[in-house]
């Protein structure tokens, strides 16, 4: 299927490690595999840290031997070093993504390193993937791009000036993070166009958080500047804990319904989409899920971009 | 003091018309006190419409009577026929806003008259108001402008012939609203930028809402089209009862928040707009009061779009 943009679903990491419980193995298989069903072709299916740091991703190696399974799936994992790096190497997995702070405070309290050396980590993952895995995708995602709950503002020039080193370290893709809810509108333009100047293809995804209700005006202004991949998470799940205040990353149903009424090719069934959300409420109970498009219900007279009517509006159109 | 875009607050309309209860009206007047010392300087403050209709606007007349006691405030008040402009006319207001449906379904359930009968309605009211009161503004509101849950889609071609009918009718603004909810950004900016081709500059204000978590991304994209006036609604007050499904007009509190950290000047403050919040609570006790922005606080280094710091966060930026 032809599609416009990439959407790239991140709660089974960047949720599932947000919240306190621990969602069971199979659950987690169910809804990758109902994530999948609903069209999604890139999922970020847990972190490879210590098992000790965050329980919740001890079965990341047996859920992206199961991802692996699914047909014209992306599996990403997140590692926070090069240890991270070569056990997911080791797993299969297809993408790996690697944090990178555009903020010095957040760097030091997120993985205890300086930005210098998140990019020395970066090159030297790299250099792995070169020599045993030269197919898998090597992904850095600046986090508090747009500002940082510790430092304050962030000069757009080190994020500019980061990009520029990651791309020469050898990441794929560079990404940009609202890790904290602080990001608007025309700094998302101005600040994605400036490192598409510089970096051109090699930007990446534009992940971006719904804390100040901002987040699809946000998806909407890096789309303008010719971003076409886009972090989200069913239910609107994560945040990240280390940065105060932060909560809720863009909601993956009403991202979908925004690009989809505009027109823009998703690939991603809204009505398999609310039976994925079922599969996630049923591994979390008691979770609180977010999202105005599953509350409202789709809307008379909508179709997707390629003109489908969607089952649960056919015969009311 | 200069602002880049006018916020016009419906919530003393559409807001308190939308709820089961009552607001006091000394809880009202509080209210707008709050909204005005906040900086808000539209306030649509009541219907004139028949106290058995709409309960919640018997005393229309008595909060508009103190609305004209706040300086550098435009009074505004909805009125469906020509009845109504008598009456508020009356009142001394100093604009006077009337629905006019796009979609015919929805003209005849909400105003038990057709699009046409509608337009001449508007004439008579402007001819009224040329007699009586020529300073008074009147503006058009075009309702189910995006889409109708009764009728389906609205041709776009409905839509402009409709605005380019009001202007030639003597309507002052000319404004579209997404009463239904089913507006995308797409459609927002083709619609606003096709109606100001034909229109100029009595193309009027962007009322849009927030069912599907859109209301932002569609300020965002008005605003790329050239509209300057904005309705909201504190809290997220307000709907439609005659749109079965829709909901939640855009949240004024988070509205802000976003042309602010843009860099556009609304004239509004925050922390005042939060006392007003305060003052809203007070008079409607235990009904949902919708906004982002109130829930996660200012972010450390906001600043207002003319650099001044908020008072929450002075000594934190």
């Amino acid at each position: 299927m032809t599609t416009d943009v990439l959407i790239s679903e991140v709660g089974p990491r960047d949720g599932l490690q947000s919240v306190k419980a621990t969602m069971p193995t199979a659950h987690k298989l169910a809804w990758i595999d109902g994530l999948h069903a609903a069209g999604l072709r890139e999922i970020e299916v847990g972190s490879f840290v210590p098992a000790r740091l965050l329980p919740q991703m001890a079965d990341v190696a047996e859920v992206v031997r199961h991802a692996l399974t699914r047909p014209g799936l992306t599996v990403m994992a997140l590692v926070p070093n090069v240890r991270g790096a070569e056990a997911a190497l080791a797993s299969g997995v297809h993408k790996l993504t690697l944090p990178v702070s555009a903020s010095e405070a957040h760097s030091l309290a997120n993985v205890r390193k300086t930005r210098a050396q998140m990019v020395d980590e970066v090159r030297a993952v790299v250099a792995l993937r070169r020599a045993s895995a030269p197919k898998v995708r090597v992904e850095a995602g600046l986090s508090t791009a747009f500002g940082c709950t510790l430092q304050g503002p962030v000069p757009e020039d080190d994020v500019v000036r980061l990009a520029v080193a990651l791309a020469e370290a050898g990441a794929d893709e560079i990404g940009l993070s609202d890790t904290t809810g602080m990001a608007n509108p025309a700094q998302v333009r101005r600040l994605f166009r400036r490192v598409r100047a510089e970096i051109g293809e090699r930007t990446g995804a534009a992940h971006l958080h719904n804390t100040r209700g901002l987040g699809l005006a946000n998806c909407l202004a890096a789309h303008d500047a010719g971003v076409r991949t886009f972090d989200s998470s069913q239910g609107g799940l994560g945040g990240c804990p280390y940065a105060p205040g932060a909560s809720g990353n863009v909601v993956t149903e009403d991202l979908v319904f925004m690009f989809e009424a505009m027109g823009v090719r998703t690939g991603v069934d809204l009505d398999r989409l609310m039976a994925a959300r079922e599969a996630l409420r049923a591994g979390l109970p008691g979770e609180p899920l977010y999202g105005m498009t599953p509350e409202a219900g789709l809307t008379r007279g909508f179709t997707y971009a390629d003109g489908r009517v969607p089952a649960a509006m056919k015969g009311t159109a």
